[in-house]
């Protein structure tokens, strides 16, 4: 027993955001369910990184790399930029395959932000 | 039938951005439906903007003015500000009464950003 060792309870970071809160509805959120959940909304705050989500999202099989998305008006830089800051926000994972990265929805965040709008049954 | 006037067709000004757009999972959103959208993600993409916007949601009758909201550690003009901002983006209404102006969501916006979240049926 002595050799044995605490292991430090590490964050998954490459996880992202995991799902937070409750209905917006229902109670006041805390200062550190706001961030978070903030932190989702935002990344989806901007129109070209809307775009290249529902590009992804609705992509045959439900996965798109960089080479799939060319209608956006915008560098491939830039979509690879974008993409980032989605995976980032838990929005989006990853993989890479051969020379491209392809990126897929985190379906249990899309559900979870759902959730947040859902309205209270009774209002 | 002489005396009957046709009445111009007004958009409601008062009533902020109107639902738009399919779920993000059905098709990519066209650059006019992702800026409307990203305008209602981008004012939730604030924390002290969701804790505002959750203090109203949750607040009982479903309204609250400033004076209700005292707990999310920034000043009255701020959380004015604030406000004001949700109310642009259309997620609340607004209606003075007395000293006060009362905020209240707007259920139909609410209603189309969670349909916006929809995951499709047939992955």
């Amino acid at each position: 027993m002595s050799n044995a060792k605490a292991l430090p309870l590490l964050e998954p970071a490459d996880q992202g955001v995991a799902p937070c809160c409750p209905p917006l509805t229902e109670r006041p959120f805390s200062a550190e369910e706001a961030e978070t959940a903030a932190r989702m909304f935002k990344a989806l705050g901007d129109p070209v990184r809307l775009r290249l989500f529902s590009a992804v999202a609705s992509h045959e099989g439900g996965e798109a790399c960089v080479c799939d998305i060319s209608d956006v008006g915008v560098s491939q830089p830039t979509v690879s930029h974008h993409l980032k800051k989605l995976k980032d926000a838990g929005l989006l994972t990853s993989e890479r395959r051969g020379t491209w990265v392809y990126y897929r929805v985190e379906p249990s965040v899309l559900a979870a932000m759902g959730q947040l709008l859902t309205l209270r049954s009774a209002a």
